[in-house]
């Protein structure tokens, strides 16, 4: 099929890739023209902007938004809306808040453009060589650009999760979970190193890789880690979160539904950016007004 | 090499049965006979009793005891001990709290017995099959008998984890990270479920094991158990626990380690055990008092 790939980040370009290597024709647009050249030299057709972008179609427009969520999604959304016409496809493939998709679907639904969610998982990586793909959208324009999805999977790493805003909501729910599982390995490998032992990490998570009820590829990703850096002495524990585990909170909240460890996890990353609380000063004065407990003073 | 196996439960006698395929000698004993029959008929020499395990032997003896943690091995052990002589091996494969190892480590070498503790993970399956083993003990008592671990593990999925304790260490911590790791998942699909979509929750996992950053053992186990109870119809959301997490909370809480994630996924199953809660009555009743809340009275 031909379609449009917009945004040629790390995600973006590797998604290119393999969908030529599947006999995709691909339209290749980024703001940096070194990217939109890269992609060219790979047999993309270069378009130099979103207007572009829609020109370089005969019939049915196809357009994969591969940005961050939230503005830049927003915003190419928007200029590419413009320049389509009734039964073109857009297809998310960003991080997107389920709700904006629903938003952003009924948007392009008054004007008869199609709007498709994507949530794409396994990385760099698996965008390349075979992502893990949850799709959401009318089931019709769905099966109608099914191949493209199809082939820019892993065998059986595509799932049509239902009508629209499923894939994003699904995408989200895996981060979620991604988020406990995580720090749930975090705090282990924390005991462990604070354990008497004498422990290799990296030979730790090879046996778990190897077996074990917990082995994933989070652990055979963590056995890279500490291959590379025993201790993980070279970084700081600061761990950001860029949005899918709010979320996923958020929906437990609005859904009264009892997540405490995704919770936990999120609030454990909030708790990273920190070296110091003010929530700590608190109760350590607390404890100090009404049991002359020592305080440790700011230098 | 020759050793026993006393206890054949599902983990002991597929154990025997996996280093008897390796060429292994077995002497088998638990004290249900028709298991000791059954795992002679496999061409194990059967025992009637843990002195006559010992007679088995005209050279050093290997004592595998693969029984319940707690009262169980603790009453294997003590037995046991008393028919064998210096040099003796005696290996803990159950999941034995580690202090509770290193006592009886120190304990059998008063009689010059050795004592390795190992760490069993992967099931009933991966103890027929090729298991993965965390090993503790004095270095060269674990390397003279650790043909037997290799022979048991899958490829890779043996290690020498250090002195005596540490293989029970580290096989609790896994089980810790792994009380997070199934948290998170039940609180991932608890949301999906509450969610207004309809999912599918085997396909859920299912294109979740391909591709994506969660795949896992545990991803893949649930999807199978979701292709044979759609929606989990037929069980009860009761989740009981065997030890290792409440340890690693306790190890946690000695080592002032903070671990919220694997502690909040322990008590979620302490939560599961009971339909109402004395805390829920006392924030209800709370409520009531000061806002004139309604509560719901009991019929």
């Amino acid at each position: 099929m031909k379609l449009a790939i917009c945004g040629l980040g790390k995600m973006g370009m590797n998604l290119a890739l393999n969908l030529m290597e599947h006999g995709h024709e691909i339209v290749a647009f980024d703001l940096d023209e070194n990217l939109v050249k890269e992609a060219a030299s790979h047999g993309a057709i270069p378009a130099s902007s979103l207007e572009d972008v829609a020109s370089k179609f005969d019939e049915k427009r196809i357009i994969w938004m591969m940005v961050p969520a939230g503005d830049a999604t927003e915003s190419v959304f928007t200029q590419i809306s413009s320049y389509l016409t009734a039964d073109d496809i857009i297809i998310d493939g960003g991080n997107a808040n389920y709700k904006d998709t629903i938003r952003r679907y009924e948007t392009a639904k008054e004007s008869g453009i199609n709007y498709i969610d994507v949530g794409t998982s396994g990385g760099t990586e698996g965008a390349r060589h075979g992502a893990c793909t949850m799709v959401g959208g009318d089931e019709d324009v769905v099966k109608e650009a099914e191949q493209i999805f199809v082939d820019v999977s892993i065998e059986n790493g595509y799932l049509y999760t239902g009508k629209s805003g499923s894939g994003h909501f699904v995408k989200m729910i895996h981060n979620g979970i991604e988020y406990g599982m995580m720090q749930a390995m975090g705090e282990g490998f924390d005991i462990l190193e604070a354990s008497p032992y004498d422990f290799n990490y990296e030979e730790i998570a090879r046996v778990w890789n190897h077996g074990s009820v917990i082995r994933s590829w989070l652990m055979e990703l963590m056995q890279d880690a500490f291959a590379a850096d025993p201790n993980l002495d070279e970084i700081k524990g600061i761990v950001h979160a860029s949005g899918e585990g709010k979320w996923t909170v958020e929906t437990a909240l609005e859904y009264e539904v009892a997540a405490p460890v995704i919770a936990m996890s999120l609030m454990a990353r909030n708790r990273s950016l920190e070296t110091d609380t003010f929530s700590g000063k608190v109760v350590a004065s607390l404890r100090n007004q009404f049991g002359g407990h020592a305080v440790v003073s700011n230098d």
